[in-house]
């Protein structure tokens, strides 16, 4: 049997229990050139949210009874596809349910053998994609600028960092809690961090960047992209990643109200979409993986079990109970 | 005498007549190097509004008691400069006064002939440079686009969107009554104009930009950059020229709270300050004034008279009553 988590209903604000529904049903056949996925871990992303409105976005939104889509990783199963064999691990689209259909559009090979499953749905998967190519492709860092980065202890933001820490600049992170601000000045090498609940923002920038911040790249939006803005340097360059202090309003999103910030300081703030990437994820990961054997680039998953908390689970997107990359463990046990 | 106006105290929200004095000094004496301008006509911008406000800008604030800033154009009556003679005529950074003191820095000779006094702080000044900086070099518009422009019957906008149209975009204006509308029609050669106090923008957009906007040139900020926002398509460039609807606000800007279509829609928003070209002013200045003889480019000017009118006449930047360039003659009657 497959257990599965469908979308029940939109949520208004914050989803509940009631967003959701958990069914069971037949494992799927698979047809002709086509694979069975028993899935081992399912990845967790504050995009998600954006995918339960039933709006015009990037991607369709998820439609209501659908499986909820979610990146994955596990081992196949059954196969009928000449070059996915049974036994062979594979990262793709196999939504929240332990059992998933494959096919060669969206599901890559991946090798258990060079590192842990897990890694493939975070930083040589989607988030570290995000990171790689929103920090060279859309920040165009140059080295000795001054970076900023928010969510700086997840998935994305910790990648950026330290990619901005390898290509020579100074780097600061803005993150949740003192526990997450010394894993980012203390394991991830981050120059400063900057602690928003307990601090104030706009002093913490002051004194973490004396020289103003030349790139910021941002997935909170927000309160915290009004105080980046004020500190922008002459031809700026901010990456807008996500808004996560933002999804689950239930009024509209907050605008940056320093916007004209851009106009004084000759900057730019531009949008990205990871799969835009899709050509170059081969050539990005090779070299993550390199820079993670070398010990420039740290990955830390945090991992919870069972596709039952997959709601609870959920929720530490958006409350920040979670330390660097949020996965859930679903493998059936047998 | 000099009849001059001064920044007499920093105005909250809209300027009164208290935000002025005005005075009568003796003309001003001349050093080495030095020339004496006897000025016919200022130019009356938006960014003069915020060159009133006490904050950190591109440009320092106009302090309590100096004479207001502002372009003009005039004819030396007297000059301790090799290269500028008495009966040259100069544009440059003059001021809200009947008599300035000019030198090399930041004043340019002009010729009469060529063009009327008024043009030269009009489309081939400062506006005219921005509109065609801001739609070439931020905008980077492409044959074949749709471009939208705000403040379309204004100084700037009206350039942009002739400067469009040479270049074989599709060319959409926002102007605010019939009589505008009709003029980027009919007169200037927009496809289309949208009467932002009369009609619904979002449905004006829709149906005027059928295909979506590939370069949005925003003078306004607010409602209408995000109604704008709605619109744009993929990899679509907003060049931030101004924020008119937001200068007078008493309290915060509004910022543009669909600023997240720019990540779904790959986009970016650039902020752009005309100084920044002036090593190529010249070069521009010589294409626009061949466009204007070859009756390519129309350049129109609303002319009030008076610098004890000032007042008034600047109140007509945010009132939108005027029709294309404002200018002040301040010639004084001799």
């Amino acid at each position: 049997m497959n257990k599965q988590v469908l979308l029940a209903q939109r949520p208004v604000g914050l989803p509940t229990k009631e967003t959701w529904s958990f069914t069971e049903t037949a494992l799927p056949t698979i047809q002709d050139q086509e694979f069975l996925v028993k899935q081992h871990y399912i990845s967790l992303d504050p995009a998600m949210r954006g995918w339960l409105n039933d709006v015009r976005s990037y991607i369709p939104p998820v439609q209501i009874g659908e499986v909820m889509r979610a990146g994955s990783v596990g081992e196949i199963v059954d196969s009928k596809h000449p070059d996915f064999k049974v036994g062979d691990f594979v990262t793709g689209w196999g939504g929240v349910q332990q059992y998933a259909v494959g096919n060669t559009k969206g599901w890559f090979k991946v090798d258990p053998n060079l590192a842990p499953l897990p890694l493939y749905i975070s930083t040589l998967g989607m988030p570290g994609m995000t990171a790689y190519f929103g920090i060279l492709e859309v920040g165009k860092i140059k080295e000795g600028e001054t970076v900023l980065v928010s969510g700086a202890a997840g998935a994305v933001g910790s990648v950026v960092g330290q990619i901005a820490k390898i290509k020579g600049c100074r780097v600061v992170g803005i993150a949740g809690g003192p526990e997450k601000c010394a894993y980012l000045t203390e394991t991830l090498g981050f120059d400063a961090a900057i602690d928003y609940k307990n601090e104030d923002i706009r002093k913490g920038l002051k004194i973490a960047c004396p020289e103003g911040i030349d790139v910021y790249f941002d997935n909170v939006g927000g309160d915290i992209l009004d105080a980046a803005l004020t500190r922008i340097n002459r031809h700026a360059r901010i990456a807008i990643c996500g808004a996560i202090s933002q999804y689950n309003n239930k009024t509209a999103i907050q605008g940056p109200s320093n916007y004209l910030s851009l106009l004084v300081n000759r900057a730019s703030m531009t949008g990205f979409v990871v799969m835009d990437y899709a050509k170059d994820y081969r050539k990005a990961a090779m070299e993550m993986g390199q820079w993670i054997m070398q010990g420039k680039l740290k990955s830390k998953e945090d991992i919870y079990e069972g596709i039952e908390n997959f709601h609870d689970t959920f929720l530490r997107l958006f409350s920040g109970e979670k330390m660097g990359k949020l996965v859930l463990k679903i493998l059936p046990n047998e």
